[in-house]
């Protein structure tokens, strides 16, 4: 067996948009794995917009790519040798140890995958997409039934469990995307109330209240910039607004929401979060999340990118929304 | 008796500064009080920030002021007549029937004022600023001993008293003020730790990363702006920021912070307030605050502006950061 890894390493930090030649494809062989190591060959590799925050060498929650090191992420592969008791070769785990086809991990960051969901839903709506969903909306957006939820790209892999988890709750729902495709889904397949095509309408403010007579009680933040503006001046008193991405501000420089006083009129909650700090759901989670899924009540849309060689061609289409739901790459045998 | 009512009218909206013919002293004769009723005669008026926000035509927490109709905020003053059986002739009474000597008002509306401190205390430390700064310190802003606390404006009737309570707390404070003289009380007086001239520094944010070497856990904000940048900036991860109010916004076209992508990445929760949501904490800071005071531990610097003629002067002068803590207008009998 050969153990010659295939993996990107980030050759120089992008400006703006992240470019081609920013990723590099490099062949690394690999030791076998020693110890509480496992030989993991990739299956799916996890595509998602927050990784463009990790080209920047700054300080933050999670360490930043260093350049000429292996990029990683998550990712869902089969074992080949495993050097703990708890894992053997044919198991399927979701692990960090993305953007490469071959990697040898430390057993204790692996999963095990043994339901009857698709594996790669483990990277969507059953992994940290899914519980930032979850954990973003119910516990900090706290959403009443009746209330009215705003999801910002509501068709990506976060906003569309949103949505779903908004309307399985009793909200009324309203999503943004800026593809009629994507919100012919969201309407006619997912159920939400009223959809708003960002890229095409004049005054996304007006939209938004037209679609929001009531006004929005919880804002699921995605996007930043307009977005968040128009949320914020169509928002109810005591509004709660989950802070989860800002993928219009990743790649240009950032701006804040001019109307931020009116948070002070308004009573207003904006609360950042990171997926990683509501690991005590998880399990309330896998279990909600599950059942919702047999029970067809939450459905998901992906994208799949063959082949380990697209995959920075892939995580530069997200930023142009050439994404329906998950972006991921597939790995063949 | 005379009944006839000096009063301020709003002849026309600011813009930006308000400037001294935007307010009109107008005489109006009153009615006797009837059933329910009281006339008070004002002592002393609270001239206030926020009452900027209520000269603009826009729907808001509180009506705005109307052209040409009094002008209202809080107040102090003696009752004359009574027409409810709740008060007395020469009662002391806190109300809201500002910026004018004589008032008709609801008894509904009134408080009567009978402890040992001064009756303009009750516009200050025993009115909405130490409401404000009590609700949104301890409520919003949960402070822990040992933590790092962040006020703007901290001389100022709000932030004096915000410093104090965290003081009190186990906290270590930082205040920020554009006088040097006002930093002085807030060190050698109050026992600030640490105090930033924000008018002198020539970078805030590198001024505050020094005076808070730790970071801030919890920033309460009176000012908006590069205060709010900078405290996003300095932030540790779950810190609490509580705003209050945005002064140097009032007057100029607003900004949203530029790093507000960092509230994500730092898990930070914003809450915007309006002092009249925490009425239900009301008796708990009448006793806390009291008993700081009787105990020496809560202290306040007032401004005292004589006369009528003088308010839309001491008005404008707020924003120049004239007083020294609570603004206030005396009326003589």
């Amino acid at each position: 067996m050969s153990l010659v890894s295939r993996q990107y390493h980030l050759e120089r930090r992008p400006h703006g948009i992240p470019e081609l030649d920013c990723f590099g494809l490099v062949e690394r062989t690999l030791d076998a794995p020693g110890h509480g190591e496992l030989l993991v060959r990739n299956e799916w590799l996890s595509v998602d917009p927050y990784m463009r925050g990790r080209m920047v060498d700054q300080k933050s929650y999670i360490p930043p790519f260093e350049l000429n090191q292996p990029m990683d992420g998550a990712a869902v592969g089969v074992i080949l040798e495993s050097g703990d008791e708890r894992f053997a070769p044919g198991d399927r785990i979701s692990h960090f140890a993305g953007w490469r086809d071959l990697a040898v991990i430390n057993a204790d960051t692996a999963n095990r995958i043994d339901t009857a969901a698709p594996p790669q839903a483990y990277l969507g709506p059953l992994g940290f997409p899914g519980l930032a969903a979850y954990a973003g909306l119910l516990r900090l957006g706290s959403p009443k039934p009746g209330e009215t939820v705003f999801v910002s790209a509501a068709a990506g892999a976060v906003g569309s469990v949103v949505a779903q988890i908004a309307k399985i709750k009793g909200c009324r729902v309203i999503g943004s995307s800026g593809s009629d495709e994507k919100l012919a889904w969201l309407r006619d397949e997912i159920g939400v109330d009223a959809v708003i095509n960002y890229r095409k309408v004049p005054d996304l403010t007006a939209a938004l209240r037209e679609a929001a007579p009531n006004g929005i009680d919880v804002y699921f933040d995605n996007v930043g910039g307009g977005h968040l503006e128009a949320a914020i001046e169509v928002a109810n008193e005591f509004a709660r607004f989950t802070l989860c991405g800002m993928i219009e501000q990743y790649n240009i420089e950032p701006s804040g929401p001019r109307n931020i006083m009116a948070v002070i009129g308004k009573s207003i909650r904006l609360e950042g979060m990171i997926v990683t700090n509501f690991l005590d759901m998880w399990e309330d989670f896998q279990r909600d999340v599950t059942g919702w899924i047999d029970g067809g009540k939450l459905k998901w849309q992906e994208t799949v990118v063959d082949g380990l060689e697209n995959m920075p061609a892939a995580f530069i289409d997200l930023f142009a929304g050439k994404n329906s739901g998950k972006m991921l790459v597939k790995l063949s045998d």
